[in-house]
C-alpha cells in the first residue's frame, strides 16, 4: 500500500518538542529523569487524538496500537527513542518518534485499516547517557538485557541505574525477564533517524536506506618497552614504546581503508609521559567497526598483527585487552530493498544503501525481528550536541521515504512473515 | 704532569657519603636544606686534613684552595656538586668531589706544589630539584644566572628559592651579579661524574672523554583535525590529530637517527581522547639534542619540515611553540683529547669521546673556561634514583683517568692559557 504521511505535520512536532523540551540549551530529555517523562506525557497527549490503545511495559518502552484488519497475523513496530543526552539537538530519536507518530495518522485517516496491526514504540532509555549502558528498554525485549551487568551502574551523582528505573515505576529484573514476549508476533520494525555521520553530506543525499549497523570491537593495546633520559639515550639504544604505538596506530588506519570499514585510535597515553623521557609505556585505545562479521573478524586480527609487528620492530611487549565487542546487525534485505526504493520515490534519488556506525534500538530489534532504518542527511555532521542539524529538504524527503516504505512493508508482511537469515 | 689520585681513598669517601647521607631510601643531600648543609659540613672536614684555604663565595659555591708554584698565573679547577635529588643514587654528583678532594690529596703528597694553584669546587644546587632551576651556582659565576628569572620559584611547600638561600646566608641579587669574578684567572675546568646512560655499557667501555654537553631544543606541537565519531565517519572522510601527530613522531625518529643526535616524542595526548571519537586534536612533547649548535638547527628544521608534511597529509594544522632552549657547550679539543689518552693510559681502552644529553655544572663553566669532563660507566643505565650504579672496575679506572687527565691539564696550562674557540 502506498502511504503518505503528513510531511507538515512532522516537522510541526519536531519544532514542538525542540520549543517545549530543548531550547537554546539543547535538548532537556535525560531518560529516567522528569524531564524525559514529560517529554512522554506530551507524546501521549497526542497519542491520544488518535483510534490508539497506550500502554507502558515492564521495561518502561512506550507502546500505542492501531488495529489493522488481519487479526491475529501479528504487527508491524514503527518508533525510535524519545530521550536525549543532555544538551543534545533536536533530531536524534525525536525525528523517528514523529515520523512514527505521522504515519498512525495517516493509516487513522485512511479509508480502512492497514493490513496488520501496527504499533508505534518509544524505546526506553536508548542513549544511555545518564548511566553509560545505551539501548536499555530495546535490548530488554530483544533478551540481551542482563540486570547483573546494569545493576550497580551510578550516575555521576551516585544514584544506581536500578533505582532511578525503579523511581519511574520499572523494576530492573522483571524489565529483563518480562519484556521479551512483546516482540511475540513482530512482523517487522522499521525507524527513521538522522546520520549522525558525514556520508549523506559528502555525497549530496538528502536521505537513504540504512543496511544494518555495525559490528564494533574496543579493545585497550598497551606497549611496553624501557623508559629512558632522552638526553642520554641513543636512538639505537632505545625501546619506544610510543614509537611503537604511532606506528601500529598508522597501520591500523589502513586496515581500515583496506577492509573498508572503520578503524580508529582515538588516544594515546605514554608513561612517563614527559618531555624529557622516552616513553617506557604507551597505551592506546582502539574501536573497529565493519557490518560483516567475517571481514570485522579479519579487521581485527590485521590490527592485532600491526601491534605485534610494531611491537616487536621498537623490542617491545605488547598486550591487547577487550573491553567491548559488539555483533553486526544487518537489516533485513527485503526490507532494505523496499527502502531504497522508498527514498528513490520521494525524490531522495537512486544510491546504495549505508551502514549505521552508531548503534541504534533496531541493532537489538534487528537481531530477532525484520528490521531496516532509513537515514536523513546531517548537516553539520555531527550529533551529540545542540548543533545537530539537518536541511528540511532532506527531512522532507526521508519522513516521506520512511512512510512509504512502512506502507509497502505492510502489503509485503500482510502476505506472509519474512523469513530472518541464519545467524 | 703524571697524577695519581688515591683511588681506593676516593672510594672510601664515596662509600662514606653513603653511608652516612644516604642509605636503603636513597641520597639526603637536598640542596638549602640542613641534610646538605651538613653534607658540606663532612666536606669541609676532609679538606681541613689538607693545606687548603676554603671559603664559600657569595653564591654558596664552596671553594677550596691548593696554592701552586706559579703565582699569579691563574687557577685550574676540579670538581662537582654534592647536593642531589630526593632518594637519588650514591654517585651522581660526589664522584666528582670524592674525585677532585683525591686530586688534592694527591697534589698535596706530592714533593713538590702543582705548577698553577689548583681549587676545588662544590657548586650549590646543580640538581634544582627542589625549586626547578638547575645549576643554579655554576651559572651564577658563569654570568647566565637572571635572579627575575627565578626569584619566584617556589618549593612544593611555596617556599621561595629566594628565601630557602637567603635561609643560607646567600642573597639572590648578589650572588647573580657578584659570583662572575670567581672565573678571573681560571685556566681549566674538569669534572669527573656518571654517564647515567646506556652508551658505555653497550659498548663495554668503563670510562670515557667527554666531547661537550649537547644543545636541547623543546617544542610542543599541537595538530587540529576535526573530532568525528569514530562509527559514522568513513576512513576517506576524517581530519584525525592523532594519525598527524603519529605520522610526525616516526619521521621526527628519523631525523635524529639520520644526524645523529637524539629526537623524543615522550607523550601525546588527544582530544577528547575516548574509543569512540577520531581525534579533533593532539598535542605532542617534542625534544631535540645535538652538541653541534649548526646540526641542532638542521634537525629543528627538519622536524618542522616533519610536522607541516604529516599536518598536511590528514587535512589537519599545526602549530609549535618553543618551550625551552640551550645553546651546545662542546669542550675543549685539547683537554678531550688529554681525556682520551688518560683514559686508555688508566686501563679503560680506546674510544672516541661520547657527548653528555644531560646537562652539568661543565655545561656553564664550558661556555666561559676551558673544560672537560669524564664519565663512569652506568650499570643499570639510569639515574636519579637509588638504583643508580657503576662497576667497581668502571669507578677505578674513570677516577685514574680523572687525576691523570688533572695532571697533564697542569702541565698544559702551566705553559701557557688555552684558548677559548670563538662562539
Amino acid at each position: 500500500m502506498t502511504l503518505h504521511v503528513d510531511v507538515d505535520g512532522v516537522l510541526a512536532d519536531l519544532r514542538e518538542i525542540a520549543e517545549r523540551f530543548g531550547g537554546p540549551g539543547g535538548a532537556r530529555r535525560l531518560a529516567w529523569s522528569p524531564d524525559w517523562l514529560e517529554a512522554r506525557e506530551w507524546l501521549k497527549g497526542k497519542l491520544a487524538e488518535l483510534p490508539v490503545s497506550v500502554e507502558r511495559d515492564v521495561a518502561g518502552n512506550l507502546w500505542a496500537s492501531l488495529p489493522g484488519s488481519g487479526d491475529g497475523r501479528g504487527f508491524v513496530i514503527v518508533g525510535s527513542h524519545i530521550d536525549a543526552v543532555p544538551s543534545g539537538g533536536w533530531l536524534d530519536g525525536v525525528l523517528g518518534i514523529t515520523a512514527a507518530l505521522g504515519v498512525l495518522r495517516a493509516l487513522a485517516a485512511a479509508d480502512a485499516p492497514p493490513p496488520v496491526e501496527v504499533r508505534l514504540v518509544d524505546w526506553a532509555d536508548e542513549e544511555g547517557a545518564r548511566f553509560g549502558r545505551s539501548l536499555v528498554g530495546s535490548s530488554a525485549c530483544a533478551g540481551t538485557l542482563d540486570p547483573d551487568d546494569v545493576r550497580d551502574l551510578r550516575d555521576p551523582e551516585g544514584t544506581r541505574l536500578q533505582d532511578a528505573m525503579a523511581a519511574c515505576e520499572v523494576d530492573l529484573d522483571e524489565a529483563a525477564s518480562g519484556a521479551r514476549s512483546r516482540l511475540d508476533g513482530a512482523l517487522a520494525y522499521l525507524e527513521l533517524h538522522i546520520e549522525q555521520g558525514p556520508v549523506l553530506l559528502d555525497t549530496g543525499r538528502p536521505a537513504s536506506a540504512v543496511s544494518g549497523t555495525v559490528g564494533d570491537e574496543r579493545y585497550l593495546v598497551n606497549f611496553t618497552g624501557q623508559a629512558a633520559h632522552a638526553g642520554s639515550t641513543p636512538m639505537r639504544l632505545r625501546r619506544d614504546a610510543l614509537a611503537a604505538a604511532a606506528t601500529a596506530a598508522l597501520e591500523i588506519r589502513e586496515v581500515g581503508i583496506r577492509h573498508e570499514g572503520v578503524c580508529t585510535v582515538g588516544a594515546m597515553k605514554a608513561e612517563p609521559g614527559v618531555i624529557t623521557a622516552v616513553a617506557g609505556a604507551c597505551e592506546m585505545m582502539l574501536d573497529l567497526r565493519h557490518l560483516d562479521a567475517d571481514v570485522l573478524a579479519a579487521m581485527l586480527a590485521d590490527c592485532r598483527r600491526a601491534c605485534e609487528t610494531a611491537a616487536q620492530r621498537f623490542d617491545c611487549g605488547v598486550e591487547m585487552r577487550r573491553l567491548f565487542g559488539a555483533t553486526p546487525t544487518p537489516f533485513h534485505p527485503r526490507l532494505v530493498e523496499l527502502a531504497v526504493g522508498a527514498v528513490a520515490a520521494a525524490g531522495g534519488g537512486q544510491g546504495p544503501p549505508i551502514p549505521s556506525g552508531p548503534l541504534h534500538d533496531a541493532t537489538e530489534i534487528g537481531r530477532v525481528v525484520p528490521t531496516v532504518m532509513l537515514f536523513a542527511q546531517s548537516d553539520p555532521p555531527v550529533s551529540h550536541t545542540r548543533v545537530e542539524d539537518s536541511p528540511e529538504e532532506a527531512l522532507r524527503i526521508a519522513i516521506d521515504a520512511y512512510g512509504r516504505t512502512v506502507g509497502e512493508a505492510l502489503s509485503l508482511v500482510a502476505a506472509g512473515p519474512l523469513e530472518m537469515a541464519a545467524r
